[in-house]
């Protein structure tokens, strides 16, 4: 914890941040795989459907910075590296898995409104 | 509800899109401010703070595309338009409201956490 006073301005823009971070859909889904139990590299990428192995990387990176993971690099040959949700991760989980569950659960709806929404509506340019 | 049957494939895919765009901070941040009551559009480009008029309006459309909210636009001069959330998008808000709100009970941890990791981790570039 930080004790130095911090305005408003700057607490604001620092949740902004954490937001666009744990709001990625990546990040999202590589919380959820971790779930259960600790995943090699190898593992994640391909639970992970459609995700590079750069965009990977990133975002594990990232998570791991954060404290919602850690990476722990085995000295074998080949190289294994496994990464597992920390305490704070899993705090995170309830969250994630609530929004995953509402886009799921809504998913034929949305479909059906986006396809009604592109038959009345013509490009417009205003807000 | 779309009667067709789909393969887990596409509604993976669905729900990744799903989640691509309400995971997006300007979306979590712009429901969030809809929760209490209906807001013009000058009035929500005032609350959320650092989003440019152009991703604003783009947001809103995604969101009233999606049926999250509504766009009403009343014939005045100057022209009024108002957004509301939809009933759907009030069902997104509860887990909305607990990701932020996860954001900013742990945003101290996560900025100290960041502060650790880049004074012990040189930049790297393998997983």
């Amino acid at each position: 914890m930080t004790a130095e006073p911090e305005s408003d301005e700057q607490a604001c823009r620092q949740v902004l941040q954490i937001l666009a971070l744990i709001g990625d859909k990546w990040s999202i889904l590589v919380v959820g795989h971790l779930r259960d139990r600790t995943l090699r590299f190898g593992e994640l990428h391909r639970a992970v459907t459609g995700i590079s192995q750069r965009m990977l990387t990133l975002t594990l990176r990232q998570l791991e910075r954060d404290g919602l993971l850690t990476r722990t690099a085995h000295p074998t040959v080949p190289p294994r590296v496994d990464y597992a949700l920390t305490p704070l991760g899993t705090t995170l989980l309830d969250s994630v898995v609530a929004l995953a569950e509402w886009a799921n659960i809504h998913r034929p709806t949305i479909i059906d409104n986006r396809c009604r929404y592109d038959a009345t509506h013509p490009p417009r340019t205003q807000a």
